[in-house]
């Protein structure tokens, strides 16, 4: 399985741990990459891919100037894009995958050590033509765009505005006069802000304005806006648009702003498929128009948990590799040092990940499949599931992605100082993954919303009503009284419901309070959104602990032995962990002992001493190649220091014994001349 | 004590919040400041040194090459340090704080973005020379350090090696025919690697190596080896060096490795107050050696912690400002958009960051008093407190890092996107701030440290002998039994100490109970050391909940009654956030009950909204100049909008309408010409 090609030799002590691994790292492969067939088809893309010249880069991107950076995303851009449009698309397995598919974004990775600018031509701008256009607006609009003469993104936000979306200050006015709309930006805070591509790249933008016509606002809708000339790229007149400047991460997708002056647009320019603006000014609306917005919404969320988990794989990958080849300090006086991945304190903080990545996935997964059942009976009207759905991927989207940036720091801070290089990749892998807490939803906000989802089902099983499948337990667990403890994985998993049933009874507890000293719900509400926040932290920690444990046994049912016992002490793992981490809450709300607190505790540790030997050979089954990984610390072959020296060397500063700085200025300064 | 001496108008709610604010921010100031006259000196400093023209940068540095941005730090130091000494060491009121004080480092944050190349020099360098180097040593090289003649790093952590610092490999080898060391790096994992400065900056360099003489290795000794022709700054013959690349911060700080081949040093550049190496080759060792490098150890530490806690107070001064300005959603249908910052959620994130900023502050202050102390004990040969400074001085130095790097991403997740512009600041905060959790000692390694102290604390206490100080609270808890509770502060910072010493207890049991089933005592350690690092953060914890309430109760002595009470509360809020943080610990080892946890929420709840009308005057009393805190989001007129726009117009990328990538290859690929 080894994805190393070139002839240098393997790390002794990685070599000796791979030696040593309980299992066959490829079934865990197969697991993951949802069988046999997927895999081998995923490796020959890759193997396609990305023999290309264009992946190496003379120069470390993290050398460039940002505006460097951009530049060379555009180049690969382009070649990727040709690469994608020529080569792959001709390629028979890319039918399993589809075009958007996530092995194009794994391939993504080694192209983009950050994110082309192009990202959301295909993953924004593309989808939304097909699900807001009508079939005639389709067929003007998806050639050009999947030729790619009209290059587009999708530009929402404004610089006042982000969450709350009824506060866009954009205007479209409908002109019937000229049958066309005017987009307008009265303030500064209602210039568009963070569209990736839009800074110097696209030439077209889906803007969300409030539509104006007759004389009355109806709310925001989608438009498709040229702004720039297709010949010379110039900005059109009216349009304002630029690069909003170096950002934490994303610095070679040239986010931008977008400012309109009274600026004309067809009439037919609005995307058409849920309302409509008729000749006259006439306003025509559909009512699928929300449900489907809702089902955008949640389809990214998915994504998004399944791309972070990928993320957490990676950094694992990179820690425990690392882990495996460092040595550091001595147990017993005289012994040689033990490899770090040797300490208790660094299994602590390593497996954890491991299982998350493993969490995350199998439940992205899982998503994925209810979610598809969801969009059928959407299709069919049936949209009763919608709201359980909608506050399902609320939360996993917000856990996820802050565990994962969590344990990304966790993998970073385990490396020591060298984490803290570009070139160990972990400090980039975290500027990614901590973005994806705040778009798509900020975290406290999406935990809000499935609180109010929750706070709902509790009042609906206190009336006796029947409830949804994942907030069913509330009907269990409605009354007062502990949950029982048992400390099988079940009855840890009852546990973790009983922990969030006991939450939210004590949210409404608290709300039933405060309104009854004469506030309004809103303020009583509003006043309680701490707990109310970790009370949708719970429920959702509850369902991965559970999904994740039920999938890991269904997945792993025909493995080999060594494969469902490894499984199985992940998954144990796992819930242990949370069990130590939330153990106040089940003092609280469960019948746990301080004698079961031990025995967790003995438990835990006894299972970081199980998965030792395996470690290795878990994360080689994450399966990531090293053109994908892009670490000095991770590499398959665990040359650490040979590769950390190695991109030293290519750093601009080391062209020339002697930086001009000195003659200008340190010299005078020696010399007491300056 | 605005420090805006623009004529623009400041936001109108920053204004309303000032007016509202119940006390007068200037007493706070005044006092963590420590007195009105610091407050005055600094004042005068900062407007003597801030006025430089020095502090524009066209092209905001983060717009610029890492290269690009080395150099331009160069120039800045040089003009820095020039200003330093020409003006303001003829500056009365440098007396007060001395040239290496906290003062020139807080206004050297407006100079540099991210760290001087020279900051080792005045950091390390220097203070080596004063206490490893004999007073003819001094002579020699102290004029020469200090005029900037010679100029130097520190190099001790080596490619291969950092914590563990018996296990460096560079040799010094002493050469009796020739009076001469002979410096050797026998692998690649001996290169140096990491000494800021050391890539390009500097001419000289302290070396850790050990020393080899008559055929017996005595360990690693202080080295000053000269790398650079002081004419032509080449590296001299034998000496490999380079810069190691870019990292994720102190990308100004040219950082280096550095590699000997049997590069030859006369025998007095052996740092040789501590130990001595004879003509002959005889070596010659003074017992205090060791002790005093624990002191410097302690004294860094200390510093640490004092600039973490000045980092956090930016990142809180950024938010609380930007939270003020910013509006968001609605609370009841038709109501406008309130202030983010009267979301209980948002405060819940922001207040503890202000009462941390203070606790850091308050306890490195006394850190400070009590280390004073220990080092006159030191002169006088009275070395007894040390081991108790020690891990005392870790285990801060890890909590503190920990807790305000952590604290310093929820204030930038608590901006939403705009916390994620570097224009900020508080990416860069973060990344100065996380680093500091590495260097100088890492979390974990620091933690077992000031374990180990405790658990012979614990033994002491277990035979009935007396203990020192800080951990006096082990002989009235090292019973079994549950500290009792009551929810005064008194009572909370008890139960504190009772968790601490509950945690070391079961420490104890564990490794005992392993030592039982045949393990040594070694091996039972190491299988304990995930308990053993939450004791010693539990400690840690205790003593900083102790000293903060009891220090800020001190300082408020002779204040007026609002800045009481508004002190009173923070420290209020502090033990609250982490009772109910750490309720799990309270629930195991206190008499803490069910109704007691639902009192310490909505008590929390409650001093939210006390110190919410006050949080804005709160912040504007860490009184950070807008050219310190460098900050879109956070400067004191709140013009966040303006100021956004305003940085995004200074990139490159927008120097140009049409950039030159759209021509080489966007058009080709529009036109299927690629």
């Amino acid at each position: 399985m080894s994805d190393n090609k070139g002839v240098r030799r393997v790390n002794e002590d990685l070599a000796r741990e791979r030696a040593n691994c309980s299992f066959d790292v490829r079934e865990i492969t197969f697991l993951l990459d949802g069988g046999e067939n997927n895999t081998i088809t995923r490796k020959k893309i890759e193997d396609f891919t990305l023999t290309d010249e264009l992946l190496s880069d003379k120069v470390p991107d993290e050398c460039l100037s940002p505006k460097e950076k951009y530049e060379n995303a555009v180049r690969k851009s382009c070649l990727f894009g040709k690469l994608v449009k020529d080569k792959l698309l001709e390629f028979g397995g890319l039918e399993t995958f589809g075009p958007n598919s996530f092995v194009l974004r794994r391939i993504a990775d080694a192209f983009f050590k950050e994110i082309s600018p192009l990202l959301l031509h295909l993953g924004m701008f593309v989808p939304t033509i097909l699900g807001q256009c009508t079939a005639e607006q389709q067929s003007e609009w998806l050639p050009r765009a999947l030729s790619m003469q009209v290059i587009g993104t999708y530009a929402q936000t404004e610089l006042g505005h982000g969450t709350f979306i009824r506060g866009l200050e954009t205007t479209a006015t409908y002109d019937p006069e000229t049958e066309e709309f005017v987009l307008h930006s009265p303030t500064l805070s209602s210039f568009k802000w963070w569209a990736g591509g839009l800074g110097k790249t696209v030439n077209h933008c889906i803007v969300v304005a409030q539509l104006h016509t007759k004389g009355q606002c109806h709310g925001t809708h989608p438009f498709i806006v040229q702004i720039r000339d297709l010949e010379t790229h110039q900005p059109l007149p009216g349009i304002k648009v630029g690069e909003i400047g170096p950002k934490l991460g994303f610095n070679t997708a040239d986010n931008g702003f977008l400012g309109f002056d009274k600026y004309r647009i067809p009439r037919m320019n609005m995307m058409m498929k849920n309302a409509q603006i008729l000749k006259d000014g006439t306003y025509v609306k559909l009512d699928r128009h929300g449900k489907m917005t809702y089902g955008t919404m949640v389809f990214i969320r998915v994504m998004v948990v399944n791309e972070v988990a990928f993320n957490l794989a990676k950094a694992a990958t990179i820690a425990v590799r690392y882990s495996a080849v460092r040595r550091q300090s001595e147990k017993k006086p005289g012994e040689p040092e033990p490899q770090i991945l040797d300490y208790v304190t660094q299994q602590h903080k390593l497996f954890i990940c491991i299982a998350t990545a493993h969490a995350l996935q199998l439940t992205s997964d899982w998503l994925w499949r209810t979610f598809s059942g969801v969009v059928t009976d959407i299709k069919h009207g049936k949209t009763d599931s919608l709201p359980e759905f909608h506050a399902l991927s609320s939360c996993l989207k917000a856990i996820s992605t802050s565990d994962a940036a969590l344990l990304i720091e966790q993998c970073r801070h385990s490396c020591g100082g060298h984490g803290y290089m570009m070139s160990s990749n972990l400090p980039l892998i975290y500027s990614f993954v901590t973005a994806t807490r705040t778009y798509e939803g900020d975290y406290t906000v999406l935990l809000l919303q499935t609180a109010r989802f929750l706070i709902k089902a509790w009042e609906q099983a206190e009336a006796g009503k029947p409830l949804t499948p994942t907030v069913s337990y509330l009907t269990k667990y409605f009354k007062d009284g502990r949950v029982p403890w048992d400390s099988t994985s079940e009855g840890i998993v009852n546990a973790a419901y009983g922990v969030a049933a006991g939450k939210i009874s004590a949210c409404v507890k608290s709300i039933r309070n405060r309104v009854k000293t004469g506030l309004s719900y809103e303020d009583a509400w509003d006043l309680t959104t701490v707990q109310l926040v970790a009370a949708a932290e719970a429920h959702c920690r509850a369902v991965i602990c559970d999904v994740y444990r039920s999938e890991a046994v269904r997945l792993t049912e025909k493995s080999s032995p060594n494969v469902r016992a490894v499984m199985r002490q992940l998954t144990t793992l796992y819930l242990h962990y949370w069990a130590l981490e939330r153990i106040g809450d089940l003092l609280r709300y469960s019948a746990v002992s301080e004698e079961d607190v031990v025995a967790l505790q003995q438990k835990y540790e006894e299972l970081l001493a199980l998965i030792r030997p395996d470690a290795v050979g878990l994360v080689d089954a994450f399966d990531i190649r090293d053109e994908i990984l892009n670490s000095t610390l991770g590499a398959y072959d665990g040359r650490v220091y040979e590769r950390l020296m190695e991109e030293a060397l290519k750093s601009p500063l080391n062209a020339e014994p002697v930086n001009r700085s000195f003659h200008m200025y340190l010299k005078p300064l020696m010399q007491g001349k300056l």
